[in-house]
């Protein structure tokens, strides 16, 4: 690996998801000076446009409208944001779409991923884009594996094995997400909120997300230890670790 | 919370489960400076003892030499250790077991616990233990629970709420021991092969538990993120986390 | 959503499965008045006409046999029937044959659907329909999703939330099918036996689901709260739900 | 059986938790004219009533502030309450406490039994209730089972099989607390907040739970089938079937 | 150890249990010379035996007709029987009961032990008699363990690591009993049908133990490897080991 | 079934899979004179090759490399080998690769299935090919199921129902592998170590796998029942058995 500073890739599957599901976690990078990237697969042009099919918008209108949504929202928690336009409801799993995150998580050299978790009987996109993110990521750490254009090598060096966090579905507990990291992002959430109010057309998530911050909030102060002084109001994400942590103190 | 100075506090079933199991983190706690208190519930003197009863030994001799084995083991560790001598095989469950251990917990102040897992299939003891240590925690936080002689109030503070780890079992799967989190030993290692040949009668675990060292030491580097450097002799020991992690930078 | 009259949808991976499985439901919905729509995927032509194919019969003769079969016990249950003829043995899951069952559903409007559980280590086909039927629920209650033949909107309206109803595997235990819903079936149970009796092929299965319907009978009663005041003779079938149970009343 | 006009039995570790986490089913019980009978196992006096200790009250005050409260509260949701006195902080299981318990279920009669769920990292006295209840609504229904006082027979008759739905725990996912029924209690919630309110010690939790009582609303609508027809500011409650459901109607 | 014949030990919590869920085990034991012994902890003389009660026996009374036809059944099977009398509905688990279990398992040195498996949400004896079996069977296999009267050393060997086996509860599914061994019992099910007709208060479990029976046989057929050539009436047993099994073939 | 002398057919994602993890299985039955037949469905050219890409050779070059290898460890174990060159990193699942494998079941009729378990978060490809295997052995049995060429009928007899075994991933715990059969492999240890050394690409293997047989071989010696004899040096290999074991003994 040629690049470890940090850098966060976060693989959302429609151009919304990274905001509220994980929009504390990449501002806080933001705020430490760190890289944070989101790819969006699709731009929930279908699945999650209601109000602008129902307004008569074309399929072109409406991912344009949800690109610049997305664009103000990542540029609101201090991240680059790219679209790989590979449609929705349902996102469809191929090689193919694997192979160009391939080459993405080969550019980006992420110190930390971010995604979906592999279950939500609400919305299939998600778990596909889920799996789609850790296929490409043990693929792109094999020096044989070409690029998905099919030419070989690829100009970037082979990744390592970065952790994987899955951040929160919309209904944790028929998802069988059971948090395994609490992430105080307190100081990051102003510019959460920020980016929640880049999205209008779900204006009725504002509250919601803001409502879920503060549940979190209130669990990372009833797990912490004793020595950590948290604030009053402290605002959580959840996130569900997919491989064992290394570390070399227990804390 | 009075004290926030690090302490570890290890609640092992047996007088040796805590060299095989946790000796690298108990090591490298004493190696860092911090205190680390061990509290063995019994001897094993009933059910780890075969080769003395063999050899015709008294129960009294045979806990003699097991609490001298134990406290030689803590020594090279680093760490304290004590005795409550609650009987083995079966170690039995009880409200005076766990306000004892209250008493201990909130005289350590512990800002991290170790302990068994919650199954064993091929030893019960173990997860009584592990229960026991479990109830303690949670009641050592009430400031309502009397202490162990039923006086009020408690000489020592309530404590907060340290993370629990839970260290690895002799037949992880069976156990259904899913490690969680991956610890480097490295540096500990030493003095964890010393405290293994404090204990002459298991000799043949000496080697099982150094192979497990390095089983554990290459999952270590298999998981590890892109910018760790770990050596090529990395030595590891499993554990699981009871409770989410809380934390502020996802990594 | 237009109309809100009830009526069950169930998709059933082969021409017969919907007799076995769901007989019950569907005779007691008709018996209600209520419309039953099933959906056949395939026709069990390759993997569940082992005597046809020995009689030397061609693929298309043994399509009609079966396609005859289960018209005649959809009649004896009081439901219509629709053929999609996708193949069995294996049953290729795909975007096209999910975006004829959005179709289905859209122009059904189910308030309760019926399909097969997730898993069955005996049967790929079954948990492939299943998955097929879930996915197809959620596609169908999105706006922005096009018809089957691409074009849009839809001559229907998108679909509610209708509760889904995973119907009793051949082996249950090994399919991990562990009945949340079981199902009187006592008066509709008649009708049901007619209709296994429209498939002379399999005439040892007669027996054996009537013993089964007993079976789930004895639990029906063995689970029923203080006041249902069942007669001897119950009839069970046996469901999981696979979303929430929404009610006003426990009970 | 003799009496089997509906009657709601709420078997509550602490004098608080049937606030929190049922009230909205009490209530709604309460409004249809049923009767619903809460048995507190103990106060609550040492575990949850941190604010009391620190003022220097005794043991005996507490239970008395603390029962005054529960009384308060039950009233404002139209329920009975008992006491058991059992202490907590531990909760200790116990053949005397459940055998006491087994003439509370003869007494009542329950056709519904609501209680804690089975896992609870957070409080061991929580699954300890849950466990007494199980059982004691098991034992109730043998006639051979005699009195707590060891008199036979029994005054009352034995019970039947009455449905059993545990109750939200604080951390749900923690708890491996997986909904299987939402409630809708919009029209009892103004109850709940009433009784809410009657607990003053714990001013904090009013919002938190009133926030939960949303989100559970959120989901009861996003679960529903297609013709309920929900307000928005639909109010829910979380449980969990524990014994499989019988019905005639899949819906 | 020094008696390897093989030796079935049935470990059943009430006087009928191993008669409807292991008699076609125990009986084929016995026809191929091998020895079974049964050790019924409780007669189920409160908790099973509804009509003795109805009928105005004594306590006294319904245990000596239990025990009779407890006898007669083993008779039938042709197994050896004991009676611990611990008490039934609760049964209660208690370290002086598994002493006792530990001399059972030291006497009869069993190369493989039969019990309840460890969940079933309608009876809690039946668990209850699971864990005493298995933890007694851990504590016979260490030297220092005391006999039950607190005497040392044992009169009798320790034992080896026998396998365990957990027999069908009444509703598999519900507790979470999942087969993971088929047993032909085709042979010996004269014998069990035998002694089922020894106990004439459940007459009606006579034909739903042979209906059982036939469809784990289906499944003996249906699980069977290529070679077997079953017959076409296979009856069989279905239960769960609880260790891995030890084997030098793969079949 | 034509033929039932035993026959075992190991399903491998690599070249060098069969080896590490069912080497001595193979071994252990072409020392019993029974035949072994691998069918490699790739040669991991891609994925597990990285020190020849690094070396600068063709992926033909590659694959030819790794073909001899496979050759040679085959030869060692006294195993038959097969290529289907699928391709690997990913390993792509189709209808056409499970039809090729459909007709390797129908040729081989094997008594025996080996193949890998059905979770890897480390390698998707091991997931990929036990899938197939298993889709494969279900379709191969059905008389219906054309051959892969869309010929039909097959020129060889359908297949029974063999039981299948999966062999042990690289991070067991991690891939939920709790093992069910632990195999003793002393005798053919001997062969499976000569295999490894056909392997020298991955020659830090050879001792990893070596300590991992004695691991195993601790656990064949815990596990045993009392009358085995095991020697000292025992060496294992674990296994998942995927449906239930049918006997007619319990041992």
């Amino acid at each position: 690996m040629a690049d470890t500073s940090p850098a966060m890739l976060v693989v959302s599957a429609h151009a919304g998801d990274f905001v509220w599901r994980a929009g504390g976690a990449i501002a806080a990078a933001a705020l430490r000076g760190e890289r944070a990237v989101v790819v969006c697969l699709s731009y929930g042009e279908r699945g999650e446009s209601a109000s602008q099919w129902l307004q008569g918008k074309s399929l072109e209108e409406i991912k344009a409208i949800r690109r610049g949504e997305a664009e103000a929202a990542a540029s609101a928690l201090g991240a680059e944001v790219e679209f790989l336009d590979l449609g929705d409801y349902p996102l469809i799993e191929s090689p193919e779409a694997v192979a160009t995150l391939v080459d993405v998580f080969r550019r980006v050299q992420p110190t930390v991923v971010l995604t979906h978790p592999l279950s939500d009987p609400y919305n299939g996109d998600h778990p596909a884009a889920g799996r789609m993110a850790l296929q490409a990521r043990v693929l792109a750490q094999a020096i044989g594996v070409a690029n998905a254009d099919g030419s070989y090598p690829s100009p970037d060096e082979i990744i390592g094995a970065p952790p994987v966090f899955f951040f929160e579905p919309h209904q944790s507990e028929q998802s069988d997400f059971k948090p395994t990291v609490l992430l105080d992002i307190t100081a990051a959430f102003e510019r959460k909120r920020a980016a929640m109010e880049c999205l209008p057309a779900q204006k009725h998530m504002w509250s919601y997300y803001t409502d879920l911050a503060i549940r979190r909030g209130v669990q990372v102060k009833r797990n912490a230890g004793p020595n950590l002084g948290l604030p009053h109001e402290t605002m959580g994400e959840a996130y569900v670790r997919y491989y064992p942590q290394v570390t070399d103190v227990l804390a």
